[in-house]
């Protein structure tokens, strides 16, 4: 998708709430605002808001003079998701539809307040936003479950587009309750190249464990977001060859809306531009084959 | 008040908003969203947001070569709001307390919808902003219209400082409630100097007739709002010397709000940043006697 006007309000939403998680003061505040604003005349709306987002970040990264500011938050949130691992494992385990739960468990882990500061608020914010996910998952054009488990049987290889830290520790249930189903198949879990904002690397990964349980590769991409034109040859050629891909986030959507491929969106509504892209409010959960991804299987 | 860092995502939503609603097309909407950003870092946060709420209207003017580019949409407001003035008055007539009907006209009239196109729905959406007035009215602390009543008695020097256009006819009730109530009084309505976005000016002040109900003047501002300092020497000649100053919008309550004097706040809470400031939420309607307003009759 392109860049929409209404996007760039939130473009200093976003840099403002950025560097405030990060704790810094009003003055720095004021000089990361002040630097998007000079940018904004210049970043042409045919760009997607990653491209931005990527922008923002090395904005934020030159004012704090760090190669990695999120790191700690990241390595907190992979943490706090590590620490409640085995109690979801079990609900999974538990379940009358374990994929369901533990797709249910992997989109919860796409809003991971950054807030969350211990396991058991974490645990209760994944607790609600699963049960949102469930209703959802009973009744919504907009989550299309039935259809998504059709397409991962039939799939010979399967591609899965990461998001955030903290998110992949939950992905990590969610690809394993896959493999378990359907065994034989090949999987590949793409991460970001570079720190990017909060996003997952091939170190999120490991540190999760998730290189034990499915073949993890770098997209090559260093925006939150896959930017096809910046992704690596390993990378576009199982986007190619993939039976099906799944992408989480609203970053990868994004980016990756335009494309022909079969993809099955993963999502949290974030805001008003992608809520009328997807015909959906802000706040929805929504699970959604690629309007584009006609290639059958 | 000054500007808030939360303040500048809203600036670009403003200038967008109007760009819209006066019909341009999204090129023309760039240029002024890229013009918003370049005055952007050179903007002092010590100003009041209307200060920025000029400049972002002299961007649009620029864009559009236009002197007053709100003018029609101006004169519909007000002759939409004359259409439905008889059954308000009506209705004001038949109430069991008739400031206080008249008054949530007033209120209502803080947020006639640009949208409104005739006068049916306009009828209904004052309809609906009376209804929750009304609601407010009977319980909450952010409504002080037994405070007001009783400053309102007492007071000598009525200031009456407007807010916008088509909002001025249903002030113009309130006014003439006020004049039926408690005559004897002196009371000056003052209006914008000069056209600014939406804001009433003396030439809507004579279009709803209200210069024939009470004495207008203009209080020389030419910002969306009352700063003291940009006012004109009659003006703040009347604001020392009032008893009590209505202050009607988000606007003047944003440039007022620091002021010793006895004013109260008549507005529908429009942002996160004056909800916070007001112990509010976002589309409350509050009426409020400014805590530096100690003054006593």
């Amino acid at each position: 998708m392109k860049t929409y006007l209404d996007c760039i309000p939130c473009f200093f939403k976003q840099g403002l709430a950025s560097a405030r998680i990060l704790g810094t003061d009003e003055k720095v505040q004021k000089h990361i605002v002040d630097n998007i604003a000079k940018v904004i005349p210049s970043f042409p709306l045919l760009s997607t808001p990653p491209e931005m987002g990527k922008i923002i970040y090395d904005i934020i990264k030159d004012a704090l003079q760090k190669d990695d500011p999120f790191r700690e938050l990241k390595q907190k949130s992979n943490s706090l998701v590590l620490e409640i691992y085995g109690d979801m494992k079990k609900e999974i385990q538990n379940s009358s539809d374990r994929l369901l739960t533990s797709l249910n468990f992997s989109i919860a882990g796409n809003i991971i307040d950054y807030g969350a500061n211990h396991s058991l608020k974490l645990e209760k914010e994944i607790e609600s936003i699963t049960r949102k996910s469930k209703k959802v998952s009973r009744n919504s054009i907009n989550f299309q479950y039935a259809k998504f488990k059709k397409k991962l049987e039939k799939a010979g290889l399967i591609l899965f587009i990461g998001d955030n830290a903290g998110e992949i520790a939950l992905d990590k249930l969610f690809v394993e309750e896959i493999k378990r189903m359907y065994p034989g198949k090949r999987m590949v879990y793409a991460v970001r190249e570079k720190p990017v904002i909060n996003d997952a690397t091939l170190e999120d990964a490991r540190f999760v464990g998730l290189d034990k349980t499915v073949e993890v590769i770098s997209s090559g991409s260093i925006i939150p977001g896959t930017s096809l034109k910046r992704c690596n040859k390993e990378f576009i050629s199982l986007f190619k060859d993939a039976d099906i891909i799944i992408s989480k986030g609203q970053g990868n959507f994004e980016t990756l809306s335009d494309e022909p491929e079969p993809i099955f969106f993963l999502l949290t509504v974030k805001c008003g531009v992608v809520a009328k892209m997807l015909n959906a409010e802000t706040g929805d959960i929504v699970l959604k084959e690629n309007k584009n991804g006609s290639r059958t299987l």
